[in-house]
């Protein structure tokens, strides 16, 4: 299993009138961890699109535990068990600075060839990443 | 059983670089189509929160099946099944003009007393709301 | 001059831990009621994209007198001077329910050619539309 | 003058349909690098409103140069020439990882008293150190 962890600062912009993190946004913590796991790992999601493969959600879920806050430093775990082939499923675990697990999710994207906006397998050198670093088959 | 259909018009500020809604904003149609559902039935969220009641998320779910555009008008429908006691669960189905069905969802919320921030049973007059228009114990 | 009402629903989302829309919000605001005066006028915005022109957002500004909360059905109106050449300024003016006037704006547009990425001049249908409804020269 | 440079990574959420930063967004990124520039001077904006005190947006203006895209690692300057007195007014310069000027704009803000939501003056403590700071009277 591949992880890596990725801190992400709440910003204001997160909270809501309830004064936690809206719920949404962990949605797009997942997504920029997922980012920095790739610069992390020396390659880029923009090098994807670049070569022509799109990365569309199919499913995402979440569980909320305890709620984040404005100016948190937030902990995002990204676990990645398996090697891609059509599907590339996430796994991750947020924690703030005190080291409480405050969320829980999961996503799954497909690989789509942008140009014929066809399903496609994950390209080789994203698989071979994931394979060298872990990942399971 | 309780539906209600909600239109909800897609904002450019919607859409991302792969030309389709980012997926995080489907979360945000189901929680706009549950505040549209109570305001059909005559009652408000605003009203809840008033009376010292949040209602925070506890676990989301989506699966995406066609992509929505930006402009498109979309029909989120709305499903209750069960009369809320201390979680109330919500299942959508989003649609496009054309009647195709984009997304599926579902959303648990909790009840929160505000002082306290401890859970507590929904109110009276939202349950009695959910059993008068078709919920089941 | 012409102008055109348009009737935008404050989202839970759009609120922050002030308990008020967050300022950001007015921006999107003033694009949506845009696409909307687009469509009552019976031409969209999507049509300029497939036509190949861009509308990129050169200035904006915003002044903010009193807040809006969730749920609040609010009104933007939409003033338009003048028949675009190679910029598109639009006023704004944002109403509540009772007619108390919170924020007042300003942007201005430009035209980009999308495959060049060049500046150009408004599509003739365009200037053509604005003339016909009151824009001045 | 005071000036700070945060860096403020582009998320793919953050990015519409043109393949650009939605502009809205820039509004967010200045009010992250208030929150850094604070933190970096050893404060904390959550502290002020702890303090009772709440800062909206009065006014915000904003000019676009040259789009951001996605992953860009942006800076953002801070500029602050004045101590705040009822009013502070912040200015900002975006930059690219390659030092292109992308965006320039100032935000005004009031101080609120949570309690009454009344204007107030700056808290002392904020005013002192804008002061030592090389703010002017």
């Amino acid at each position: 299993m591949l992880t890596c962890d990725v801190k992400i600062r709440v910003w204001y912009k997160h909270t809501d009138q309830m004064g936690f993190v809206h719920h949404s946004n962990y949605i797009c913590y997942y997504e920029e961890a997922r980012s920095a796991f790739m610069r992390e790992y020396g390659v880029s999601y923009a090098r994807m699109e670049a070569e022509g493969v799109l990365m569309p959600i199919l499913h995402i879920e979440s569980d909320y535990r305890r709620p984040a806050f404005y100016d948190d430093e937030l902990t995002v775990r990204v676990l990645i068990r398996e090697v891609p082939r059509v599907r590339f499923t996430v796994d991750y675990e947020v924690y703030n600075s005190q080291g409480e697990l405050l969320n829980t999710g999961r996503t799954t994207l497909g690989f789509l060839r942008k140009e014929s906006m066809r399903p496609c397998r994950a390209p080789q050198w994203f698989a071979d990443l994931i394979r060298a670093n872990g990942g399971e088959e």
